[in-house]
């Protein structure tokens, strides 16, 4: 399978490593041998239809150069790299942004039309435009995936939609931020919303645009792709009623606490679609803290159920990515 | 899909009611047509070519009577009923025995024989002689499902078996009792044993065999049929090592609770497999309260992920049995 890979940060390459760490699993088990036949980052590309070398390319990021010192184009963008490229799948992990969600919107977009098959762990092309893309998957046939986007490594999407298939979901809410997460148990803990938000800084859990965690558009993006593919909702990001964790003080959460509650920013569906922070029951399984995420799923006739996991990291959601990689080699096996 | 229920219990009923308030939904969504063509229970069996009718059956439980009341035999047993119908599916929901297993064993390896497909909510058979029925199922191209077996409606061997495809679990730790983390969950709130047993009695959550919960015999039974299924050892009930709430004073759950854990029973699968009164850190994700059951994977890739539910209930037993049924309409299908 060839692969070519838009962004280069933790999560590609995590997923490079994992393709040569899991080399011999991968085709043993599931007759996966990924290739990756090109690489873009934000300093340029690289291309080689007979595979380029992981190691060199995590050398390259260490160095502090662009994956274009692998014998690739320095200013080479990932549109460039796509339109010369006859990679099988597209593995798209440029930053997630929403006022366009470019340069992965069109990454997205322009793989599909020349018939890749794409995964996403970028949430932005999904959250501002999850129907028409999933419209454009089916008419160019090929697979979108995206399991990275939501849960990172733990497969909520898949659990939704799988484990629970014969199962009517009625409503679900979640914790589907760990920054905000764990600056709310840092409040919790008896910080101040200052110090806590510094504590979240100082271990580079915060987004370099901070609103993207503090303003709930990284859990209300996460929704909308829930709400998607778990309700079979259309609906994108600007529908969302959203608000942040910047009002909750000290003496809300002291509050909760005396109620036997904590301050969440919970993301939840339930008839209406909304981010925003919620007291939660202490002894409510989905009362998890620290950056651990966790959403609750009220089914029809199995009662609720929660999964909780780590929601972010490159290794864990690189191996999200080798999921849907191995569901795809499945689909082309069997066509 | 003509089916055949051995056992006609909370479960049974539940899943003859399913079958007709989700009729329209089975059949449009999944394809699913079940046709009740025999039930039996202990008092005897009723079958009908043409299809038994749910409020019929139930009926016949809610006067006390047996299923042979809607025109049936009286003293007909599992086993005849077995050898006379040519149904697609057992449906196998009679009370787990540890000790052959009986009737149940004999039910499931005979509906194989005969070349049908198996769906055992009885863990007694899966936890006495998992590989050999495995193999069974193989030699006789059936399917044998269970998933109601670990769990009740929460999908714990889906999850691991499916949604984390691709990863491989390195150990896993769960509280798969619901009676005696109900008995704990009361000794860690201030109640004597003896007082906890007595409330967990009066809820009608302790099995007529005490032994199964409060030695630990259920949960070692659902660690065996995890051992086999998502990790792929070949092993058997006797060989789990095992040791159940009896031993447990209020004196350890107060030491627990002073050191910030709380006692739980639990069955783990870490090299070794035991099952156990362990303590859990209240602010791990798996130290769930109450009924609740709870598990934890250890993944390589994607970090622990931890799912809870409730493990047990006649209607969410029963959903779980939809989800196999749906599978097995699907590989029915696909020949």
């Amino acid at each position: 399978m060839r692969v070519v890979l838009c962004g280069f940060g933790a999560v590609g390459q995590g997923l490079a490593r994992l393709f040569e760490s899991r080399a011999d699993d991968l085709y043993a088990r599931f007759g996966l041998k990924p290739r990756i036949v090109g690489v873009a980052d934000s300093g340029g590309a690289a291309s080689d239809p007979s595979g380029l070398r992981a190691a060199d390319l995590v050398a390259a990021k260490a160095g502090g150069r662009s994956v274009a010192a692998c014998g690739g184009r320095a200013g080479m963008t990932g549109a460039e790299l796509i339109a010369e490229s006859d990679a099988d799948v597209l593995v798209e992990t440029t930053a997630s942004g929403y006022e366009d969600a470019e340069p992965g919107m069109s990454h997205v977009t322009s793989a599909m039309a020349r018939g890749m098959h794409v995964v996403s762990a970028n949430k932005g092309p999904l959250a501002l435009a999850f129907p028409s893309l999933m419209e454009l998957a089916a008419h160019n046939c090929v697979s979108l995936k995206f399991s990275g986007t939501v849960g990172g490594g733990t497969p909520i999407l898949d659990y939704a939609k799988n484990s629970l298939r014969g199962e009517r979901i009625v409503s679900f809410r979640g914790i589907l931020n760990g920054t905000t997460n764990y600056i709310l148990s840092g409040m919790a803990g008896g910080m101040s919303p200052g110090e806590a938000l510094e504590d979240a800084r100082s271990r580079g859990y915060v987004e370099a645009d901070e609103s993207l965690d503090l303003d709930g558009i990284d859990a209300a993006a996460k929704l909308t792709i829930l709400a998607n593919w778990v309700m079979g909702m259309k609906v994108t990001l600007p529908e969302i009623r959203r608000e942040g964790i910047r009002g909750v003080g000290a003496g809300d959460v002291r509050r909760a606490a005396e109620g036997g509650s904590a301050v969440k920013l919970i993301a939840e569906c339930d008839g209406d679609l909304s981010v925003g922070p919620r007291e939660v029951r202490t002894d409510d399984p989905l009362c998890v803290n620290g950056t651990l995420n966790g959403i609750s799923f009220v089914s029809e006739h199995s009662g609720t159920q929660t999964v909780i996991g780590r929601g972010a990291g490159g290794t864990e959601t690189a191996s999200s990515i080798v999921r849907d990689l191995i569901d795809i080699r499945g689909e082309m096996a069997s066509r």
